[in-house]
């Protein structure tokens, strides 16, 4: 009889959201064995903050132990996401903005391990996101990509020869913070390229009365929010107003891919994140011409592949099971 | 009777330029033992070119080990720059748009070595003046940091885990081709930021009639080029439309190091280049303030030190003795 390794038995993956925690038991070879979701602050809670995340999140684990059938004992290792910085050597969370009553170092790892009895590891979500599109998504086997996720805001990951950079404050990848000029304003690329910018310009349109077929979709859902369904509606009835703005969001994007592909030279950028998800590739296949339009290098620019994320919702629980099992396996992060 | 290493024995370093060429004769501790300098290409030359630059160069070695009293077969090797991108495995040039009829890729090392009789490594000029500030300048013992060289343009070197990073074609560290703005065609960092840019905003504006003061300068000098002198000159003088113009750069120069910084964490940023050996601190504080008002992550940002560079005109040759060194010890590059 020879004892198990370590590596071949199951991790448990957590995606830590500003409004859902998703958790998911994953084997060896990177299959799903289970799946359960929670909602990262119940409805109404007295006293959030991090404490009661932590909580959360170690009921979202049993649930999803639970669902592949398995004893929490018979997992080796969780891997957990943040949305903030985190002290992957420690499991420190510096902060997390979109969680409520989170702006303070919060030790979540140490606080999970004892709730657990696991081994626990902890990194920022969307460094998260690219590892697991990087090592089991879109970009398997390529050793330089950047993932650019676009949503609300516009997070990032950089892995170069293989590996998940986190820079020397734990910050690295933060992507949509990288400064643009754009009509005499000096803002980072999220303030032009992200649905959240979409949204704002788009509701402000609305109230100049310039889109009467976008004030149209929102009265009838009976509800202000442009969410991306309702960006993908106005541009399906060919609001002009939409797709103008769009395009400078498209244009923010594709020169933000141009910047880091000038300063960095990888061999793919992975796009995901709500937006990708849900406009597809005819948001991309605008991207991708403005960013080739604006290499530097012309000659093999094709070289340089600009996708699609492939693992959707399940990129960052994936992610944490990939950070689990190289933690375990003594691979130090840089 | 010993063998010597060849690691024990001196290289030579050549730094080819637009207009001139330096060669330095290096020994293993980084010593310069003598230097030579020679035009790129002689005036009225009939046939310029590659070949006859590469010829140029070889005559500044032959130069250099002379001055330092050495035959040529006691060198281990020849490490060389060249002004555009470079594939350093086979050490040939894709193109050098700085120097006349260089369009087309040229074979420089195997014809360097073949003139020479010895191995010849070629690398671009930025990435060896980041090299040479990281291994032997302002960032010796530093693991992670950037070159960025303020000039007639902008040029940089990415140095991640101690070594420098090339790309997958060859062009990583295009810094100053990273977008700064979302309007009009030149859109990069280096039509905002570079000492062309200040030169040029100042000559237009002596146009407009705005400047009498940088007027007089240029008509003392009987010259209307406005070069590095000039621009310190007109701010000895407190000139308000030079110091508006160079806030302008110094804010573009600022919110590049910013994105740089939010993107990679490292742990140094090394300014260098015409420009900043012209005007030294007082050009750099500003920048320095603009570059940490605008990091995302602002906890510990002193800890991202922002620094001038060390070596001055010797960067690149010594980057260029460190690249032969390297490549002589079998350090594959990446």
């Amino acid at each position: 009889m020879t004892k198990r390794n370590d590596n071949d038995r199951p991790v448990i993956g957590i995606d830590l959201g500003g409004t859902k925690i998703l958790a998911a038991a994953v084997d060896a070879k990177g299959n799903i064995l289970g799946r359960s979701k929670a909602r990262s602050v119940p409805k109404g809670a007295k006293d959030p903050g991090p404490e009661l995340v932590a909580e959360r999140m170690a009921e979202a684990v049993r649930g999803a132990a639970e669902k592949a059938g398995l004893e929490l004992s018979k997992f080796a290792a969780v891997g957990a996401s943040a949305p903030g910085p985190v002290d992957i050597f420690t499991g420190r969370v510096m902060g997390a903005v979109n969680l409520p009553s989170w702006e303070k170092p919060y030790d979540l790892g140490p606080d999970l391990s004892e709730k657990l009895g696991l081994p626990v590891f902890v990194d920022n979500d969307v460094n998260l996101g690219t590892l697991g599109e990087a090592e089991m998504g879109a970009g398997k086997g390529v050793a330089d990509l950047l993932g650019i996720f676009v949503g609300t805001g516009i997070g990032g990951g950089v892995v170069l020869n293989g590996k998940l950079r986190r820079g020397s404050r734990w910050s690295a990848g933060e992507i949509g913070h990288m400064m643009m000029s754009c009509e005499g304003r000096d803002a980072d690329v999220e303030f032009f390229a992200s649905r959240g910018a979409i949204s704002r310009n788009m509701s402000e349109a609305v109230t100049r009365g310039e889109s009467p077929i976008v004030k149209e979709i929102l009265r009838k859902r009976g509800d202000d929010r442009i969410t991306s369904g309702v960006i993908r509606k106005a541009l399906k009835q060919g609001d002009p107003v939409t797709r103008r703005i769009l395009h400078d969001a498209q244009n923010g994007l594709g020169l933000l891919i141009a910047s880091v592909v000038n300063l960095l030279d990888p061999d793919m950028i992975i796009l995901g994140g709500g937006l990708v998800e849900s406009l597809g590739d005819s948001y991309i296949d605008p991207v991708r011409d403005i960013a080739y339009a604006n290499f530097f290098l012309r000659h093999d620019r094709e070289k340089i592949r600009i996708v699609r994320a492939a693992l959707g919702d399940d990129a960052v629980v994936l992610g944490a099971s990939v950070l689990a099992r190289q933690m375990l396996a003594g691979q130090v992060p840089e």
